[in-house]
């Protein structure tokens, strides 16, 4: 594909050769002629000297201009014109329509036009599939659960009995979704009995969900993720938790029973969330926080117990410090022990 | 169903209304009209009163009564109560006893009166399912593995040659049983010699395992799971762990190889328990906590590293202001040299 | 079998009986008559007294001589000698070469001589299986997915499209490899716009991954473990990481997207890598550590956010006594107060 016809389909303005024939898209370090690259992130700059690559998605920046080694994509937002560069060079291929005949869909399923199920995949009566939907090998769908159009369902997912599923959602490999909460009485006698759990899980439009993440269903109410939330791998979300708009759960982060998420939320990694409290629209927790408490909306909060994050940098600064501070503290008191003498 | 029912199924002291009609179970907030709902934790008790739910189960409080809003189920344990009621209305259905025909069941595995196999089960030679047992789709029973009676065993769930699986047991979708352990000897040349791990994994009866949580086998001697203890999901218990009876291990936790886990411990999410150590019968662990030596019977540890919870609490209210600990030691220290200045 | 013929068939010294049957490995505190035992850390030679075993594996020991219950192995190296002898008595059985008539083995998929193929295992068109290769019930290996020769893969592994896997690459039960990274491109109307993941994730020769861990794929470049690196379960390899040769990673462990680990590098247990640094080789990181910098060659860091490790023990320990700290604080500011006085 020439670049000029990239420029145009990424809506960038092109600086350098227009004819320039671009065969793939790969990183500044390890493109090669004929490769377009990206920067997106203004720390790389200084690596762009040095690329091979033909052509560079480039943001406008402030400060110095960098040399330019390469024709030039502009654009305002480098990651998207990256996303759709990535699009027009992928590899995907959609597996064509059909119903792989080892399958096993129970009488009373109901199958939507232009889907694609795999080898092996086993759907329960009353569960529907919505039209175009691909589902992978070895995908489970329960009695009664409802899968929306245009998803994507690959392997070894779980999608439990009457669990709902919006259109355009992608399950990665492994996830499940509808599995019992972690629900138990304790007894008297030290036992714990177990609360039935058989309440609704709902994922709505838009959702990903990344390998071996898991969604539990409640006793009583909902689990809920909401349209255009993103979920990285090996998640936990509990029973009964409510997980709002556009929000971003990274990698092995967990969210405990009943609590609520805002909108537009942001959780980095291996972060946990207790139960029952409410993180407000638009909140940023910071990589493996522990939040035990409310917060409020907007806010940035770091830490185990999470707190403000700015705090929290500078009190991780203190601690990285301590011994040193502990070291200042016992020669202030020696001077004092000095003074007091003295004073007597 | 009518309340005077319930009442009397649950053991509670109805007050109000006998002959209202009752729908459901809910939340405080999202009951309506006609349905149940609870107070179990004495905080929520304010909220009671803008509960639209027709009857409520109560525990006895301490303290001011709180005005009531509609009929009450009073019990000495409403979170047992809550329970009761919530299996009054389930809507769980038990699949029909018998083995789909897309099962593939090895010659020489032995199958109990009443069992439920779902589509594409896979159970080697020499295993064993006892009476009543229901296997959902894609489960794969591994070679001379010896699953008990009453079992409830969800999807895609492995579990591995020899593996034992006491009565009443249920596993969540995707958990693995007698994965080889994480043990590999260094060699000189700095690679890593695999120790085959092929021995035992025992899971006793009432255990519960939640989704794609892993239990691995040893090299030698057993992993082992004791009577009645429910573990979260995504959580990881290596080779040679032995877990008491009734633990409690909530999501994401992890206990290393050879640990030994007492009764009655509970153990918060996204907790680590480091390899070769002993937690006493009864102790508490926090969330997020990282504990690297053996604990004593009883205690409450948090922290990573773990120490003392109460402990642990004050620390963490310190580090929160080590900015402002630090400016104090910084004008202690000026005026200390004021005093030295005066006095020289 | 003879301790005589063990100690022949493992390469150590015997002392005692060398006719004596040995029948099985056992810990120290397993062990009964007849049975061998091993000491790899010379924190348990205290327990070596009160041993049943009929036989010990032994290190050359500093300091004092224990006293000998048993007859001995002695060597130089009891960790590698009793991984030997643990094959010696190992129940493993390998699958009888041949392919299961359940698996759907799609037209254009290669599979090489001796291979064992299990019940109900899907393998896509393109894909290719190497000589020997064991592959257990419920496994899915994607269109054009490559599978060296002596590997072993567990059962419900997803192996996605166009993965590489080396020679003798074991994968325990519930592995995922090619999932989709976690890229998200953030669109002025806060939404995310998914980046395509369809790029290369290569697996090493001798590489072990451990149970429901997860290896995602990228948009450009790929993903890579280089040979012999050990992995364990519920590990998170995120799109575009490079690691290194020999390296070991312990549980629940994530590694975030872009990131490089060297060769030999040492992972505890819930640890995390930020994404896009470089970790040195012979790295150490301690267990429950934020790494989110970059790490020079040959360093042990721990902490959240970690730093060198010593350096960590050491604040650590002052952390616990932070509030005995901010007493002899609030006593020295009464002291200097009192002092100020007394000069007034």
């Amino acid at each position: 594909m020439k670049l000029r016809d990239i420029a145009d389909r990424l809506g960038c303005r092109l600086e350098g050769d227009a004819d320039v024939e671009i065969t793939g898209v790969a990183s500044l370090q390890q493109a090669v002629g004929g490769e377009l690259t990206f920067v997106a992130n203004a720390r790389y700059l200084s690596q762009l000297a040095s690329t091979k690559a033909s052509a560079v998605i480039l943001g406008r920046t402030k400060g110095e201009q960098p040399a330019l080694p390469c024709a030039v994509l502009w654009t305002d937002d480098p990651y998207t014109a990256f996303a759709g560069a990535v699009e027009l060079f992928s590899r995907a291929t959609r597996p064509l329509p059909g119903i792989d005949p080892s399958s096993r869909i129970a009488s009373g399923a109901t199958v939507g036009a232009g889907v694609s199920i795999g080898a092996l995949v086993a759907i329960g009566p009353g569960a529907s599939v919505g039209a175009r939907t691909i589902i992978y090998p070895h995908v489970v769908v329960g009695p009664d659960a409802r899968i929306g159009d245009d998803c994507v369902i690959h392997s070894n997912v779980s999608i439990r009995e009457r669990v709902v599923v919006g259109n355009r959602v992608v399950l990665q490999d492994g996830v499940v979704l509808g599995s019992d909460g972690y629900g138990f009485a304790r007894q008297k006698d030290g036992t714990h009995r177990k609360i039935p759990q058989h309440a609704d899980v709902v994922i709505e439009d838009d959702v990903e969900i990344g390998a071996n993440s898991t969604v539990d269903r409640p006793a009583i109410g909902e689990t809920r993720i909401r349209a255009g939330t993103k979920i990285d791998n090996l998640v936990h979300i509990a029973h009964g938790v409510s997980v709002g708009k556009r929000v971003l759960i990274a990698g092995q982060s967990g969210v405990a029973g009943s609590t609520t998420i805002g909108d537009d939320v942001m959780v980095a990694g291996q972060s946990g969330i207790a139960g029952h409290v409410d993180v407000g629209a638009g909140v940023k927790i910071g990589a493996k926080s522990a939040v035990l408490q409310s917060v409020d909306a907007g806010a940035f909060v770091t830490g185990s117990p999470a707190f403000d994050h700015v705090e929290w940098k500078k009190a991780s600064v203190i601690f990285k410090a301590l011994p040193s501070l502990k070291k200042k503290i016992d020669e202030l008191e020696a001077k004092i022990a000095e003074l007091e003498e003295k004073l007597r």
